[in-house]
């Protein structure tokens, strides 16, 4: 067996196992250092008891005649899929355009299987890594980063035509969350360039300002050129439980005019066998009454963290951007972003993550996330400010 | 955009769905009939309270702050992949070579990425569609058919060269079971052509036979050349609730002596978050004594299940494999397999899986599968009888 060829063009390690690996070596030689970590953007709030006996509940249930259930349908519950169009898409969206999976990234994945190789890919630099990772894993060869910084207000520049066009906002890792008019420019140019934008909305639910867009389908024409992405994990603190939703709207077409809805049926139910009905329960609670308004709580708490480290990262002069209705900060260096890392590292016992591991434009930044415990919010605070 | 060439290899449907639909279509036209499923192979037994506390225990301390956990290691939580280990494997494998994922199928999909379209696979025929379907998708083009039927025993001639060898023992849909001797023979072939075995064991616990082997590391040299890829879905009735693993022995190379499970790694770690962690914990309860008793009485239930349907068909003259340490029945019908499916369900109100649709030696064959409620298979079996 010879090595798969596509393999060659990964780096040896995904970016946040590598940053993990760096702080337990750190660790090991400092075993008296209290280390925080604001790298890897993992949920650290328990569950409201709401949400969290609706799992229960549902597990429980697992053990009788009338709650046991076996496979369900691949595309997910009807009446998740029908909570997930009315709750957070208003209506904008059909329920059975709505596909519930086991997370964004994982259905990423499987985007990139129903897209294959022979297409070109157009990425904000810096970006989330699956999205060059898992196409490269596909075999794709022609990458377009499209540079996102704060010259251009993180709204890349469009010329050059892509078959896909991934985009995030509010924006991993930059915090830069698209205006009405940068998604309408966005939606027209994919229109105009028959490009699929595959929009990454998973932080959506921190967008605090109503004049923002929470979805790419607020934006008139977005059904004809977009697939949203989206999860559970942030909006609900499903990380360790695993679920989000990808929508592929029916009115999404081949050049051919045929379906490429039919076909993602098709991946789902080939190469996925639907997400956890457990997980898919829990869901249904959180997008009742008493479930957003808890999540609503978390959110909050979370966006109050990065309000705390933006102001000690500003009063030690700083430059930062995000942490205003999204959950990470993005901080300038003079350094470049690995040595910045180390030394964050070393000198306050601060973990971050390193710019460059986002994409090229991404060097001379750190990322923090807004995740974490107060405790350890306040004493990294305290910290950088020392 | 284009449609991805490879996805014109593939039928426009997922075997399973197709059989759902055609139910549903006499359903609708037959709105009396009292239709038993013996199609699709799903667990049918509520889980043991046991096993159903433990996840509803490890659902509801999300809601505190000791037992919220948010994204866990992509392999799999220690203490689960030391159980699979130990209590699966008695400690052929090592524990950091097994993979917790959220389902063999999925698994199978991201193997399926990990090894890329430039190899060649053989499969038994029948077999799993996955095997095949995932490999069109990848746009692998060479697939080497491997006839298995009763005048072999259900074991293929081994004769021609291949990357990939998908092999899958207690079989589906054959419920064939390859003995120790068959898989030497197996083991043998790949070792000395220098394929790589992907060994299907999801319902290994269906072995009753003490000396029919329960997994491929039974073989001597098997961690050279064979991956195995299993479940708790039928093991566990997790099917729904969605958990399996992965083996990746240290020992498997590539032919220039470089480790398989580094990128095996790399893909868990990229296209995939790790299961979901109220799943793995109530797996943990699984692999305790009161956990396996339980199971090994729910495994002995769809035994009888599949004895008593075995018994009706061949009071009906048919000619039955399977069922003994597999639950699933494999039937020889006059018919070609699409009008046999249609029969059975005009006639008796049965719905089974055609046996071409898992390949062309499984034409003229039906799979009836054990999973069921014992007062449908008591229905079924009469309805066969008279």
């Amino acid at each position: 067996m010879k090595r798969n060829a596509n393999l060659n063009a990964l780096k040896p390690s995904y970016l946040f196992p590598e940053v993990n690996m760096k702080r337990k070596q750190f660790q090991e030689t400092h075993p008296e250092a209290q280390v925080i970590s604001l790298g890897i953007g993992d949920t650290t709030e328990p569950l409201d008891p709401f949400i969290a006996e609706a799992l229960a509940k549902a597990a429980s249930e697992l053990s009788t005649l009338a709650g046991y259930s076996g496979y369900g349908p691949e595309q997910g519950i009807k009446p998740l899929r029908e909570a997930v169009a009315e709750k957070l898409y208003h209506g904008m969206i059909e329920a059975d355009d709505v596909f519930i999976s086991d997370g964004a990234k994982c259905d990423i994945g499987r985007l990139q299987v129903l897209f294959g190789k022979e297409i070109s890919i157009a990425v904000q630099d810096p970006a989330y890594p699956v999205y060059v990772d898992g196409s490269l894993l596909q075999g794709v060869k022609k990458i377009d980063y499209l540079p996102c910084n704060p010259e251009n207000d993180f709204f890349p520049e469009l010329s050059e035509k892509s078959d896909l066009i991934y985009f995030c906002s509010p924006n991993n890792p930059t915090g830069a969350v698209a205006t009405r008019q940068q998604l309408e420019k966005l939606v027209a140019f994919a229109l105009k360039n028959r490009s699929i934008i595959i929009y990454d909305s998973a932080y959506a639910s921190y967008i605090q300002d109503k004049n923002l867009p929470k979805s790419i389908y607020e934006i008139e024409g977005a059904k004809k050129v977009a697939i949203e992405i989206s999860s559970f994990s942030k909006l609900a603190g499903f990380t360790g439980v695993r679920l989000g939703w990808t929508i592929v709207p029916k009115e999404l077409l081949y050049e051919d005019a045929t379906s490429i809805r039919a076909d993602w049926n098709r991946i789902t139910c080939t190469i996925f066998n639907g997400a956890s009905n457990i997980a898919q329960k829990g869901a249904l609670s959180v997008l009742q009454k008493e479930g957003l308004e808890a999540i609503q709580k978390t959110i909050s708490f979370y966006l109050e963290n990065a309000a705390i480290i933006k102001s000690a990262l500003e009063q030690k002069g700083f430059e930062v951007y995000g942490g205003l209705n999204a959950p990470y900060l993005w901080v300038r260096t003079q350094d470049l972003s690995w040595n910045a890392f180390q030394k964050f590292l070393e000198k306050y016992h601060i973990v971050t993550t390193p710019g460059s591991g986002f994409g090229p434009s991404g060097e001379h930044f750190l990322r923090f996330t807004a995740f974490g415990k107060r405790s350890n919010i306040l004493e990294a605070a305290k910290r950088l400010k020392n």
